[in-house]
């Protein structure tokens, strides 16, 4: 999936970090494009940890939800990032996890995610 | 850099704390000022931490991202404070660290940061 | 690197996470096998941050020096973790970063992320 | 006092960070030298806090104080290292602060510690 995401990300121009992560938002992969600031290891973790708790986008959230998330972040004691870039990963109408992208505009981060997720089905 | 902010703030009356920070925000190198107030440190820090990050002014980024910026600096375990007093340093449009500083006007705190930039350039 | 290393750990039998940092501690690429558990992933990339900072095998410092590396890891809030398993990623004599692995015996773990180093060189 | 640290530092042949706190710990000034590992600029300070709030060299506690310490420093949110390289500032018989260096071997650290410090005098 990562491969594939990369493969997305180089033909946009863009470079990345995405990451894996299954259902309970635990990291199963990550890789960052060289040159990619650190920080986005961090936002492609947070958002795909988003998306796979929720089991949607991690841009379709609503905004007035924003306290409430980071409220449900520090209980839970996970790192939510409601910005778009990340997708669910869905098998047979089950979440299994979710893959998100940082580095570039939301709207490359959420094309190479869905990438990603295309391989998988 | 820091000795110029120093100079460019005793041309305006102020007393400062700068600081300067590489482009993963850590700190390189920082002067407070006699009598300032001991917050002035990690506010400089902060403001230089979010200008590196971002690439940008400190004060330039739109206020709706504040909660966002919560977020992010609690998740990468980093200090951001969007407050305008910082900016980067670039060459050859790569983004190398960020200067600082705090301790007087927001607008003064920048002008004092743009003096230690231009030694730089 | 990592695909050396998950080669290596299916040779011993065994099924790892293996996380590779870069000279800051800061996560460049992470993969899970399947059916290791959750916590791994932050135990790898423990081991790793630690080999990274001190440029050396995460299993090699002196266990009297526990103390004053927990105090450090807050400091610097970043994860330091002690435990043999990670070995430092060196070119022409200066550390680029580490990688460490977690899911077997702490010999093993170090077996497989010295087969990801050699990829390396 | 950080010029002439630098200055016994590379007299030494390392390369050093090297902090300046007030009696209460708080950054007057640091200064991190090229190549110095991001970890020096926090051990820095953390040896000269620790320097500062005992009037005494960093290295000069004694080692079974270690526990107590770290609940102290937790207890006042600040940062104590209890490790040789910090030496306190000090006028007629007043501790006025501390200077703390990291980077080198302890002793080479305490050295351009000193050297700065005999600056003040």
């Amino acid at each position: 999936m990562l491969a594939a995401s990369q493969t997305a990300a180089a033909k946009m121009g863009v470079a990345l970090t995405c990451a894996v992560v299954d259902v309970r938002g635990d990291l199963v992969a990550l890789a960052r494009m060289d040159g990619v600031a650190f920080l986005t290891a961090d936002v492609a973790r947070g958002k795909a940890i988003t998306s796979a708790l929720f089991g949607q986008p991690s841009g379709g959230l609503p905004p007035q939800m924003g306290p409430i998330l980071q409220s449900l972040g520090s209980i839970a004691r996970t790192d939510i990032l409601p910005i778009q870039g990340a997708l669910p990963i869905v098998r047979n109408g089950q979440t299994l996890g979710a893959i998100g992208c940082s580095g570039a505009s939301s709207q490359q981060d959420e094309d190479a995610a869905r990438a990603g997720v295309q391989t998988f089905r």
